[in-house]
């Protein structure tokens, strides 16, 4: 992240969605190997729809840019470069099938707890400086996250859990 | 992370405990600094309770090992190198002590979230290994990474994001 000096909380909050911004593109371009490389159905299925779901959100991140009347810059944020990293790593590494949906799983709910905390932070500050639209579209993509971590809870305990525990 | 090819459930949680073991010294290693930086009192106080909890939950996955009969390998996680590297940069670039504070709660609750996670997987692959105790030391240091993410949130609503709002 290259930006000047900020010092005041919407600056937080100008960074905060710039981050974002550049975290949402950057799952954009990974989660098309995690639907390629899942095995089982129903997960294969939850990640196309996360798919969809982060280009929505990324949607309305530039609503939010537009009410805060401000525009993306160019930003790099070094965690979400090491979750994918980190998610390149076992893809290369666990040849089998069961095993690598359950490592999919599990970095995938690194990253959704990521974002959950992010977007918790951003509506939270965005609500504090009265920008209500902005903390609503916020919530909304942080309720989002919060769901999708959920479903992937129920898909490992469920399925993919015990086929990598058997197979 | 440089390892043998795994394939397994039990390998996948050997991994994960590595990793955790990892995360959790990076994350002993950067805390100072944060308690360092810290403007207001509680959240410096925060900080030195995290750190001597991080040193438990460190001594906890020492016990993992012991009942898995592993020894820790060299791994290298690289979402937490990031987390660390952005967290550098803003104690570097923001100026504000109010502002920064704000930042630092934001960070922690990443690191926090992150930690969250990885000990919600591991506790739940252990558990279904067989593994109970080792579930169980899991489960204990989840609770407490989701105690310290509540603490955070307290914190960044009944003080901190109102001073980075006004000073």
């Amino acid at each position: 992240m290259k930006q000047t000096r900020p010092t005041h909380l919407r600056d937080l909050l100008i960074i905060k969605i710039n981050s974002l911004f550049y975290i949402e593109t950057q799952i954009i371009k990974a989660l098309p190997k995690l639907v390629k490389k899942a095995s089982n159905r129903d997960l294969k299925k939850d990640f196309e729809y996360r798919l969809k779901e982060n280009k929505g959100q990324v949607k309305r991140l530039e609503q939010v840019f537009k009410l805060l009347d401000e525009k993306p810059k160019k930003v790099k944020v070094e965690a979400i470069r090491g979750l994918i990293k980190d998610a390149e790593w076992l893809i290369k590494n666990i040849k089998n099938p069961p095993a690598l949906d359950a490592a999919l799983i599990a970095i995938s709910q690194y990253i959704e707890h990521y974002e959950i905390a992010g977007y918790g932070t951003a509506a939270e500050w965005a609500h504090l400086l009265g920008e209500t639209e902005a903390a609503e579209l916020l919530t909304q993509t942080l309720e989002e996250e919060e769901g999708a971590d959920e479903k992937l809870n129920d898909l490992a305990i469920t399925t993919i859990n015990e086929r990598a525990l058997n197979e």
